[in-house]
């Protein structure tokens, strides 16, 4: 099946990574008649957007994660294939697979993300980043441990103590502001309720962000109500600093050291390899330059979406790494791949239409930048509720969380609160 | 903390294991004049019932599995340790923790369970128990894994695909009886909805069992049942037989070799090691053997209850290790050591009262054995579910339990099939 066929009755084209963009173009391609086969080293799509609840315990990774193949299981020529790709040949019009097989292509649509980047540091293992499930459920395992042993070490040990109780996360992106404040509100729940030797005055946690503002994707008002709503939340946020080393006992922070248990990464993102597979030009983050029809320059059939490309719309503005931005282009891809099969004309060039930008600071607050419209607090995190668990695949995903959030926000109960593969950490 | 105190204001209890045993106990100790400790290696107390239901991707380990410090967070006078238990020193009361520190007790509840057995071979690897979320888990990944192996090999690969879609669960107790029956409704659903490749004749379950019968504590009509519902359901029943070998390529049961990628091993379980910390007597499965007043003979301050005692009643028969008498245990164990630590009398010897037996075979079958009444069909199977609820701890759990079931039965969707801890795997 996965071997190559001489003769096949339709186009075929092959997409690589299920993710926001990937499967937004397999579902485009499957009104059309043609064969899809999707491959995903994983066997599941992500709800990105919510991973962090998931590694600040608000969430089960169920609730934002659905299997590839029920998520296409109405489209009867959608292929799911869990493998992942080691190269494309691109004169024999081959995908060559990890399991050691070569697929066959018509067209080929390349959506396999990003992961976090240490710009060339190793501290991956001492400051894990959230891009999958599994790096979600480690942390969740380091902050929850790390309370249970502030909790109980003995008083003697006051110094190792303080280390439990500080939380550093690196990057004051998106990420990094619902990373710090999640953690707030995770630590100031726990000590209030459930252990005892811990107030919240023992508890820091620090946001460490390399420009002069948070969030400089937002307009600067918006950044202004994340800090100001982060420091309401006990949260120091150290603006214009950066991380210069990483290490056991904690971090750097322009020559100062803090002793840290838990350190989370959310500052820099590097493309997948595929810039390599595709012998393609790169940027500096390894996203492949494309044009404006998606296409890598030179080879129409091959198509470089989501965060694994760098893109400048039809508008001359970059396209943002975001999951409406992925999707639009999952979309656009598709239509050019179909159209050129049929060697008709493509719909030109790709145009990025924004509907808002959507960040959240705790279980309260978020701010929503629609252009015409700034909103932060309250209003403004019940509209990023409303849109992500809008967007959240699958009807039955989207009533567990909603229930979750619902008893979370009455209880201040964290359900997922477990530490799970303790065996390899204690 | 943790350290020693020479002078304790109230007598302090220690227990060891917050299973439904330990935790039982900690309850019903709560509401009197005592310092309680309650250590477990875990955050997390696990219904351990349900766990076949994560191992086969009907919940999320988090429907099931509730954190300690949640549960006893009213109880004041409860501490929660997160350590586990190195060795006993009777002379001078007190518990050795694998951290380092010792713990006084004035009286001392060991219920630390038990793990699976498998009779002096190392099968672990080959043949994973479930008694842990992490167990769950990796039976999880193992099943789902198989059948997307089966779904992308190619056809020259014929027995390589037939040992992918071979499942054999070792043990016809209610575990492996019911590990069986949702494979089944798991590898069916999966082959009708979402594998094209795989119909349900390419799936082949064995379930071994050394006795003569299934489910050996329920009476012999309710065994036959059982086996009827899991042979509609296309399992293969082999009674009387035995496993000799588990190896890479699969098991060998009665001297014929059965390739199979999939092996869960539900056939015996050995008590954790506490009879050597206590120096007590054990019987062969390593259970310490208790008194009728569930403290070790010579020691009546120090009890084991749950999984890790052997115990004949006031009735004389012995008491089966099944959740409703462990938590009969522990509130035994508590209110005697409550008697003895005051100079009075305890409530005198356990006497175990069965509220019935239950074990589920699928969506739609379960047998119940109540003494005076026996039901096995839906009618057992909607008993089954309503109990399992019910004692499920947390209303929040509850709540998510029964929205994920309704809506497992309604649409066969399995919403927890996620293949987590891929990058270990492949």
């Amino acid at each position: 099946m996965a071997a190559p066929v001489p003769a096949r009755p339709r186009p075929r084209v092959v997409i690589v990574g299920a993710g926001f963009a990937g499967l937004s173009a397999a579902r485009e391609l499957a009104r059309h008649d043609v064969d899809i086969v999707l491959i995903d080293k994983q066997n599941h799509h992500l709800f990105q957007p919510l991973l962090y609840q998931v590694a600040t315990a608000g969430l089960s990774p169920a609730d934002i994660a659905q299997p590839i193949r029920s998520i296409v299981r109405r489209q009867p020529r959608t292929q799911v294939l869990l493998d992942s790709v080691d190269g494309v040949d691109k004169a024999a019009r081959q995908v060559r697979l990890a399991s050691g097989a070569a697929l066959d292509y018509d067209a080929l649509i390349v959506a396999t993300g990003a992961r976090h980047s240490y710009f060339g540091a190793s501290w991956a293992d001492r400051a894990p980043g959230i891009k999958t499930i599994d790096d979600a459920i480690s942390v969740r395992r380091t902050i929850l441990l790390a309370l249970e042993k502030a909790e109980t070490s003995r008083q003697e040990h006051l110094a190792e103590r303080a280390e439990y109780l500080t939380f550093v996360v690196v990057g004051g992106g998106p990420t990094g502001v619902e990373m710090a404040g999640a953690i707030a509100e995770l630590t100031r729940a726990a000590a209030e309720a459930e252990f005892p030797h811990i107030t919240r005055h023992c508890v820091r946690i620090i946001l460490v962000q390399s420009e002069q503002r948070l969030l400089p994707s937002f307009p600067p008002s918006l950044g202004a109500a994340a800090q100001r709503a982060l420091e309401g939340l006990g949260v120091q946020v150290r603006l214009g600093s950066r991380v210069t080393a990483i290490d056991d006992d904690g971090v750097i922070i322009a020559d100062q050291r803090i002793a840290a248990s838990t350190v989370v990464w959310a500052a820099g993102v590097r493309a997948s390899p595929a810039a390599g597979w595709l012998d393609a030009a790169a940027d500096r983050a390894g996203r492949v330059i494309v044009g404006g029809d998606l296409a890598v320059p030179g080879d129409p059939h091959i198509f470089v979406i989501g965060d694994t490309a760098a893109v400048v719309d039809a508008s001359g503005k970059p396209v943002p790494g975001i999951a409406p931005a992925a999707k639009q282009m999952g979309r656009h891809a598709a239509r050019t791949a179909l159209a050129r099969l049929r060697g008709a004309a493509g719909p030109g060039a790709f145009r990025y239409r924004s509907f808002g930008n959507l960040a959240t600071i705790g279980r309260k607050c978020a701010v929503v930048d629609f252009g015409w419209l700034r909103l932060s607090g309250l209003l403004a995190w019940l509209l990023w509720s409303a849109a992500h668990i809008y967007f959240l695949i699958g009807f039955r995903n989207r009533l567990i969380v909603c229930a979750n959030w619902a008893w979370n926000y009455i209880t201040f109960d964290r359900g997922a609160r477990l530490i799970t593969g303790i065996d390899r950490t204690m």
